[in-house]
């Protein structure tokens, strides 16, 4: 038995070559079922008194046409005043008509997304008007900056869809879709982003995306190549651009993702309850419109409601009013029967114990909820004014957090170790058994930015809070970000189409 | 229609006078059902492989007295190697003797506990020989610093009972336990902790207890007035002073919290069940002593297992291995059905992203897992080494924040707001709708450290990270901390106790 134990601890000091830790984050189902705060009667009865909201007090749609689109289908219109009353038969009808899940295409199949019920996928800070980093500080967001964030979103497979991430400014607003359009094409390999901007810009960007992916117009009509996001504008009132871009999005065949952004207390009643009621109106009113340009169109729930600070009227974020309202806005989701878009985010203006926190609660209570696809899920600051690069590598190993969460332990004989139990007199340790020789180097997550070093080591190497190590890893990741396969046709198809339309003059944002 | 609606505008721009929020985090219960990683079946395996680990492999208690109660319970002591072969039999009949749950007394009624499967309470960092704020950097724990982390505990509702926040290393060893006593009595008024160092300190620390809250014999001995911490010395030990407090808390009738500490790599296997193993098997033995010594005495079941850094053996929390261990535990605690206890934490050596990223994880697999009790939920560094003043303040805000999502929002039909939704034109706002000024006082949790203001402002306000932003925030708690009702006669039933035990020299801790 000695002896027998001697020749085990033998074999394992010989350190048995193992392989390096993989990890594969790109596709995720969500590890928990979904958790309710609030009655299905509760649901049931915001679902229906939003239907109320529809048809007795309607929806104000500035664009004509889609007024008519509702006014054909049998809505209560009243032209002058711009509003539509919207009957429940409209709203169950899309209800009915919009698809349950569908599949987000990429240039890269492996990055390829189910958008469905139960799809666990993260989306980068978007639509950020500046950009800050320790390096550099904060600035005003330029195309290198969406470059750089573009890479960083390449670099980590748990951003699952490329996204807004900076605005850049320093390119004119009538050229700047052809840069974004471009930079997520050769820089990126995954589900893409476009502005609803404007039918101009649609256009252009739906044909960017065709010809930078050399394909069909049968394979761009039939699958969806790309998404946009649809905020209304509390309360009850849907915009020219908006609404351009729920019909244009439709009727291409790509994702609308319809997203009040209801504020308690602000732009919504100062009830959670109120809130989700006019968020719920909203959303099935916009989810209408694009079934009645298109039926069957993909399009995506969902809900971006937080409360207001009411002393200063400020968005706040990670609060447990916004963490309810998501639950909540998951269980209507799950109620109407479709995929659905949350949100994270924060408001600290710096890389702090609040960002954190804030990100934390936001990114929990999207998985209670079970969003299919939770945006600003890394490096949003103060309220979505800027993108933050250290936090972005901080929010990254929440997530990868929680992907590791999508895989239980294992169970079998082996995992449950009755040999290396036994090999260990008490009081010993595990780490020269072979047990332990034969798992180590792949057993555990491997921390991207967390430091587990000790007080001493952790002076010794400069006291550098986790926001200060994340400079140098941003930095090497850029350092060795490589650019995706085919990235150069992509490349090459897009640059005579883009110097044509720039010569052109562009084409301006709709506002 | 339009002069009705001006005229209820009237009335709220009067600004109906409304009460400040207040808010009672004092008895929590879990929002959440409890969640689940592994099946069923595996849990029975895992429970069934423990009971082989305590009847073929067994523990060795390095107490003979411990060793004796074993014995007499037909259990297979061979002294000489001081190993101790638990049966099954012996381990079904504490899971049977030991109470499902019971309450936590306390010198306050409105702070009593109940300590019972579905309770939610967080305790603050426990055990730090450090102690580290931003105005006097880190240094070796005292008086002082056990004292002002008690009265932080006290002046937050959330913080359910007292803890061992820092050792006050500026008191002799034989003398520390009677100002570490008396300090949780003065300055406190919840549910109080006791060392298990030795027989000496645990029977005076428990008749500290009978004479500062006055209580009689039958009183002290039917109710919990206290709880000690039990680690095993894994694997598969318990050493001298840990079996002592098992039968001495057992036999007083005051609480063992059995907490094997299981890093898995390192003292325990490195497979996440194989670690679970060992730790129910060694929460099973020690349970087993203390029904042993007292039939029926009050126990949680209890881990707190993670893994390392296989880089450096440091131990890690917040990881996804921590979290599935702390639901895999939980599904374990249910199993036997008993109350149990969870922890939090952070590796980190600042209050930095890192830090409240770990321990927000850390929170939420107890919160999934529905830990009866969550220690080292605040203030916890450097893996519990140093007590962080700044990041006790920001995890309070994580706590209360979770507190905050144990009411669910009102859906009665004022909650709903039709009329507030009827009341404001598309494009308005709700701000000073009466549905708003009615509520606005009330409506949301109010921060504790989180900035809310936009750049400029938070620019102007000196760019505090809400690191920076907590040292004046636990400064004024300090300033404005009162002490609870009683702490006089507390005090001064103690003092003369004390002084005399003091003058004949003290109690050493046993080791």
């Amino acid at each position: 038995m000695e002896g027998d134990k001697k020749r085990r601890r033998g074999r394992a000091s010989a350190r048995t070559t193992v392989a390096k830790r993989q990890t594969n984050y790109c596709q995720l189902r969500h590890p928990f079922p979904p958790q309710s705060l609030i009655s299905n009667e509760a649901v049931d009865r915001i679902h229906k008194l939003a239907l109320k909201v529809l048809s007795e007090l309607g929806l104000k749609i500035l664009l004509p046409e889609a007024r008519s689109l509702f006014e054909a289908a049998g809505a209560l219109v009243d032209d002058d005043k711009q509003m539509v009353r919207i009957g429940s038969d409209i709203v169950e009808a899309a209800l009915e008509s919009a698809p349950k899940s569908f599949r987000l295409r990429a240039s890269n199949p492996l990055k390829e997304q189910e958008y469905a019920p139960g799809s666990m996928l993260f989306a980068a800070g978007a639509g950020c008007p500046n950009a800050t980093d320790l390096k550099r500080g904060r600035r005003p967001g330029s195309l290198l900056d969406y470059q750089e964030t573009l890479k960083l979103q390449q670099c980590f497979d748990v951003i699952h869809i490329h996204g807004p991430s900076v605005e850049p400014q320093d390119i004119a607003a009538e050229f700047r879709h052809y840069e974004m359009m471009r930079a997520q094409m050769v820089l990126g390999d995954k589900p893409m982003f476009a502005y609803a901007r404007g039918r101009a810009q649609v256009s252009e960007c739906l044909e960017m995306i065709a010809l930078g992916l050399n394909l069909s117009d049968a394979e761009m009509d039939s699958d969806v190549w790309c998404y946009t996001v649809i905020n209304t504008n509390s309360p009850r009132q849907i915009d020219v651009p908006m609404a351009e871009g729920l019909i244009d999005f439709a009727r291409a065949g790509q994702l609308c993702i319809v997203t009040p952004f209801c504020l308690a207390g602000a732009m919504a009643p100062v009830t959670l309850a109120g809130a989700l009621v006019l968020q719920h109106a909203e959303a099935l009113g916009a989810i209408a419109l694009t079934q009645l340009a298109r039926s069957g169109a993909p399009v995506s729930y969902g809900g971006f409601s937080s409360n207001v600070d009411m002393k200063s009227g400020a968005p706040a974020f990670g609060t447990p009013e916004h963490m309810k309202l998501s639950i909540c806005t998951g269980q209507l989701a799950r109620h109407v029967g479709l995929p659905w878009r949350s949100a994270a985010g924060s408001a600290s203006n710096a890389s702090d114990m609040q960002a954190a926190g804030e990100n934390h609660m936001g990114l929990w209570a999207a998985t209670l909820a079970n969003a299919t696809l939770t945006v600003h899920a890394a490096g949003w600051l103060e309220g979505g004014l800027t993108f933050g690069y250290e936090k972005f590598i901080n929010d990254v190993e929440a997530l990868q957090t929680l992907a590791e969460l999508c895989t239980s332990p294992e169970t079998d004989d082996e995992s449950l170790g009755w040999e290396a139990l036994a090999d260990v007199d008490p009081g010993g340790h595990f780490f020269s058994t072979q047990h332990t020789m034969e798992r180590y180097a792949k057993a555990f997550y491997e921390p991207l930015v967390a430091d587990l070093s000790n007080f001493g080591t952790w002076t010794e190497k400069g006291t550098k809070s986790s926001a200060e190590r994340a400079t140098s890893i941003w930095q090497t990741h850029l350092d060795s970000y490589q650019t995706p396969q085919g990235h150069d046709q992509r490349a090459g198809r897009l640059a005579p189409y883009i110097e044509a339309r720039k010569a052109r003059g562009g084409s301006r944002p709709s506002s």
